[in-house]
């Protein structure tokens, strides 16, 4: 195993503080299992001995701010604050994390209390960031996984001195309007990165984010110059652990060897239900050295200050695998009656034990006070901060002039501005090209605009031959060879959709991609949602979208999931009909930085038709073909996707027999949403109650757009196990059942 | 650890045979990474050496059908059967397969093919089942989590002598109508237990089936007669294992020491995308031994038949932890140019290849032949079977004797029939009763209810305080006290929908119950959608419901959720106003046995409101008040859940201004859909075209109860955090906001 050696590095200063995994873990089990948590009269004498009453001083290297910045983070790994500051600046945390949940009545004070000690040393001796410019490109990223410890990261940001957390904002946690809600959310707290809370998210999005710096690295660094360079760090608590997702992503960081993730798990042993005995017994150290992970111990999260640094030099040493730091720390430290008990995880902890907790730890002031000396302390980050990017900036300005061309791809991607004329790549067809399944088209489109958009890249889980997303032109982006831009997520949806939110939201010109059968967005709703909701505009792209693709039957085929996804805020559903209709649906999705855009697209195979149109796209919902006149069809036929054929060979019976029929295609339900009353009452004019929907999925939702007096033919139960056009058959999908509809309604 | 010491049970016969893991894993590693795939050449000399040449003979000892048949499956074990004709069977699992997937053009064969020899054993001489009765309460339960390798259970039961797949079936396979669908579907084919295909679903069924087991042993058998008593078995792909419900699901295995569940993990190094080298390198024996499982290699899963016997044996002597058998085999072993590669796992061979195939294993039959001499042998397992359920009846009738009481819960279990009467434990609540939350009213339900119904059983995915679920008469089911019915499923929602599928399958009675906050259903909806596939009747309750639950904000705010169950098949979505509908809609879930049912249940205090009833609930939609005479209200307003009472207030001050207005609850839709038209009229008449919806979620699909003319207030964006009357304000969730739809409608 690579990570014994790996150990030798910092082995000396770290024999006694730092139980090491790897050799034995049978042992470690048993020093495992036989840790008795520190109890609350341990806690106490060791955490007022040294708090506030000492007097506290600035270290004299803060005053001169001109020493090279990029040193800095290193330099106070070796322990050059006061331990009483640190420790002051420690339960200054604690403190506005109490003050604010005390205020709001609500909220989550136990983890911050917890975690004070690794968020200090995190914030004020470890990661490159500036407050100034929470969008520097090359910050250290942070997150919380545990996102309902969010006043620890709050109270950061506001020490750090972040603008999007002052005083009053602390005062106002978790109310209407402030920024700060009760879970981190990127979109309204610059500084927070991603949008944690369900758990098990963040810990993907961070190796999402870990992804993106060793892939831009790879591509973009030079031997003189390495311009992207940061860590990623976050915290994860219990609960994260225990979910799914986080084992998918952890198997896949270790796996891609994302030396520069390192995360905290804070191993406090309790959840929302008691001990965490009661369902979370196993060996976390232990499955993660089966993942491939660097393991460290530290077992006085509490107050071993010392014993976090080292543990963080040693994970930054260890380049070859992500590192994870199991920290025990106990829930709600200082808290005299409530700490280590389920009761501080998810409450506040009352006036009375506010105030026992203030007299415990040793804490005179008024709630939200942050002393003078620590304030001072914290204060150098605005400077530190600018400095560094200054001097990332000036490192940038000496890249450009010899890497012109590198430079420009990386300033797309930092910034998110396409390059010029972009969806002039997209592919465009006419009726005469050859009928194709949409999935094959989705993958002409992917490779078109791979040579255009630098920041472009993805992946399946597991069916890159079925979904169609290989980029030619790329290789794999694998531990050795992160520069190439086709990702293997293996059968893990729920933490691919994760990864790319954190992709996503790593950079805004990063439009990462991924893929699985439609029907198996179930199993990555929850990071769907927080693509949705955190403005991360992934492209999902989604194959295998109905009852099409036949044999593999009901527990493949996807029924009620375009409605599913129709009703969802903030994401837009596509699922286009041909050529020209894919090729709209990305050049939508590509725009749509802010909001994901999933792609239903079809296993089998369909014509080109007439009428369809990139700019119809964009408009959601659009006229194909049309034989009547002054806007008062006999009858409007409407279809998506792999149905539009279907509407439109049933008009075309229709217009046999005389009547004036209009085709409209419903692409996309969120983008017709958006259009002008006039543009929808040209296509849907409110006179024409004849309406007719088909779509291979469930009508739930369609009573919206035919009415009361239209008809929608649809699936409203699940599919079968049959060739497709069997299916189709068997279940009324037809143009038969299109004009018998159309007959009856108008 | 304990798996130390119960190695020594069999070390003695396996050292040659298998690999142990847990003294040594890095070492392991390194045997593991060092280990070569068999090439196609050594397969072949390797099993056509000893193929289908030699004459095959039935054993003796099975001539006579009156030995003990208990003792029978444990024989076997010792080889009696010669390996001519087990290799002859296990050529026939082959080509069955082959020649299904041929025919069909469709399917998986390379599975199948690398995994026959261990389904032989199992099947024919490990599993205790009567294929004449594929419901008999204690047969063995297999679970083929590997659903897409289907033919593989296909074959095995068509060789058992299960009446639903005859030769013919295998000729049908993944055709219209027919018993072999695409994948396992136990509503489509007895003696397959439960629905698999989606990855991870299956060793997540088989954790919730081993459950089952060991908490109805625990309750119910008696020192002189253990009348629960049998194993699960389950083969799972490393699809599965990359899948993170299968992680979560075996984190609980290992907690609750589950030692009669029996896994397979078919360790064949391909998936669709190619070697699993490229997304799934880590070790998954390491991983298993932090879940707490007893871990056994069997390094040649191809034929090494003995191999398989003594790891199963091991298995089985291992009592106090879930056992992983690492089975190397090669995917589509036998196949001279496609085994061991993708190609051979989800497309038919081809008329080329299948030659080439026979050729190679020297198989001269025509396709779906079954050699006389297998045929011979499999076919005692009909005596067999009926004399291990006639044994176990009698064994039933001591017990019934003895135990009058516990014979009876365990019938009603077993049947599914529920107790005369349970009905009546429902709590009922008038006007007068104080206002409570919905979920603490959820909690009077189920704990009412575990008096009278002795298969209810469940928990919460770490929220049990939140969720209100304990049962307050018993205690927590445990690896030590699995005689208890709170079930702690930890932060693991995935796991626990799916385990509960498989508590609902092992027996008809058995109902149970899991919770978490509604949003997080997102993490739970695959396994929420096989509920409904599969006719699993889980309750799932689910609490925190809307933007009610406040200052947790947007990540925790269902908004879409009701909207996406509502489009989904075979399920009732129901959202109860008070504690009468509470109590209907668990009246409706316990007597919807195949269908699961979602409550959704507020977080805040609600008022008991006159006109509610357990009746109205069964019928979906009812009147809860109305002034108008003639069923013809001035305007009709509707509500579910916490927003009933804001359309009641809203009526109330309507009325004061003289109209004459109607207030519905909508509580569950699909029970709506299924009254008759008559009733439906005389709630919502066609005339009364004045219609307000009020329900704090998207108004996605209430377009076809309102109507076109009518109104829909709710909320098409995300949540925000804040106290929850002020979000009700801020998104206009408000009685004056019906009050103005209501007037500008009619």
């Amino acid at each position: 195993m690579a990570s014994s050696s790996s150990l030798t590095l910092s082995q000396a200063i770290l024999a006694r503080a730092i139980s090491h995994h790897g050799s034995n873990p049978s042992s470690d089990r048993v020093s495992l299992s036989t840790l008795t948590i520190p109890t609350f009269s341990g806690l106490k004498s060791s955490s007022s001995s040294s708090s506030s009453t000492k007097p506290s001083r600035i270290p004299r290297r803060r005053m001169n701010s001109s020493r090279p910045v990029r040193a800095a983070a290193i330099e106070t790994l070796d322990k050059t604050t006061e331990t009483s500051l640190v420790e002051k600046s420690v339960n200054t945390i604690r403190f506005l994390a109490i003050d604010a949940v005390e205020k709001a009545n609500s909220g989550h004070p136990g983890l911050p209390m917890g975690c004070a000690p690794m968020g200090h040393i995190l914030y004020d001796e470890v990661m490159r960031y500036n407050p100034k410019n929470p969008y520097w490109f090359n910050r250290d990223r942070f997150v919380l996984s545990a996102g309902h410890g969010c006043m620890l990261q709050y109270a950061l940001l506001h020490l750090a001195g972040y603008d999007s957390v002052k005083e009053e904002d602390l005062k106002e946690f978790r109310q209407w309007g402030s920024k700060t809600p009760g879970h981190p959310e990127n979109f309204e707290t610059p500084g927070v990165e991603v949008t944690t809370g369900p758990l098990g998210q963040g810990i993907a999005n961070a190796v999402g984010l870990a992804l993106a710096e060793k892939h831009l690295a790879a591509r973009f660094n030079k031997p003189d110059n390495e311009i992207v360079d940061h860590y990623t760090y976050c915290i994860l608590g219990d609960g994260c652990q225990m979910e799914g997702i986080s084992n998918e992503v952890c198997s896949l960081a270790g796996h891609w060897g994302l030396g520069k993730l390192i995360a905290f798990y804070d191993d406090n042993h309790i959840s929302i239900d008691g001990d965490t005995e009661i369902a979370f017994t196993e060996s976390v150290d232990t499955r993660f050295e089966g993942l491939g992970w660097h393991v460290i111990w530290v077992k006085n999260g509490n107050t071993g200050y010392d014993e976090i640094r080292a543990a963080i030099k040693e994970a930054k040493a260890v380049k070859d695998k992500p590192t994870l730091i199991k920290v025990t720390t106990t829930i709600g430290f200082g808290s005299p009656n409530k700490a280590n008990s389920y009761s501080v995880h998810g409450s506040a902890l009352g006036a009375k034990e506010v105030d026992a907790t203030r007299k415990n730890l040793g804490w005179p002031y008024e709630p939200f006070h942050v002393p003078e000396d620590v304030k001072k302390h914290w204060s150098r980050h605005i400077l530190d901060g600018a400095a560094l990017e200054a001097e990332w900036n000036a490192k940038f300005a000496e890249y450009e002039k010899k890497y012109r061309e590198e430079a420009a791809e990386l300033k797309s991607i930092s910034s998110g501005e396409l390059p010029a004329g972009w969806e002039k790549a997209l592919p465009t067809y006419t009726p005469e090209s050859p009928a194709d399944a949409t999935r094959n088209l989705s993958q002409q489109n992917l490779n078109a605009l791979a040579k255009v958009l630098p920041g472009l890249l993805g992946g399946s889980a597991d069916l890159a031959s079925s979904n169609m997303t290989l980029l030619k032109m790329f290789g794999d982006f694998q531990k050795d060879t992160p520069e190439e831009r086709n990702v293997r997520f293996g059968v893990r949806e729920h933490g691919m959709g994760a990864i790319c939110n954190g992709i996503a939201l790593h950079s805004p010109g990063l439009i990462p991609y991924c893929a699985t059968f439609f029907v198996f967005t179930d199993y990555m709703r929850a990071a769907i949602r927080i693509s949705a909701l955190s403005e991360a505009g992934v492209i999902y792209v989604m194959t295998h979208d109905s009852i099409g693709l036949g044999e593999d039957g009901p527990t493949h085929q996807p029924v009620e999931h375009l409605a599913s996804f129709r009703a969802m805020p903030n994401i837009l559903m596509l699922r286009p009909a041909d050529g020209n209709e894919t090729a709209g649906a990305y050049k939508v999705a590509v725009l749509n930085r802010k909001r994901p855009s999933i792609l239903a697209l079809s296993r089998q195979k369909l014509p080109q038709l007439a009428g369809t149109s990139i700019e119809g796209v964009e408009k959601g919902g659009y006229i194909v073909s049309d034989n009547s006149s002054g806007n008062k069809p006999d009858v409007i036929l409407m279809g998506t996707g792999s149905e539009l054929e279907i509407a439109a060979k049933a008009a075309e019976e229709l217009r046999k027999e005389g009547k004036a029929v209009r085709v409209v295609s419903f692409v996309s339900w969120e983008l017709f949403d958006e259009q002008s009353d006039a543009y929808k009452e040209s296509v849907l004019p409110a006179a024409v109650t004849a309406r007719v929907s088909i779509e291979a999925g469930s009508t739930f939702g369609w009573e919206k757009i035919v009415g009361n007096k239209g008809k929608a033919i649809g699936i409203d139960r699940f599919g079968a196990s049959a060739p497709a056009g069997k299916i189709y058959q068997g279940y009324g999908i037809t143009a038969e059942a299109v004009i018998a509809a159309a007959k009856q309604v108008s």
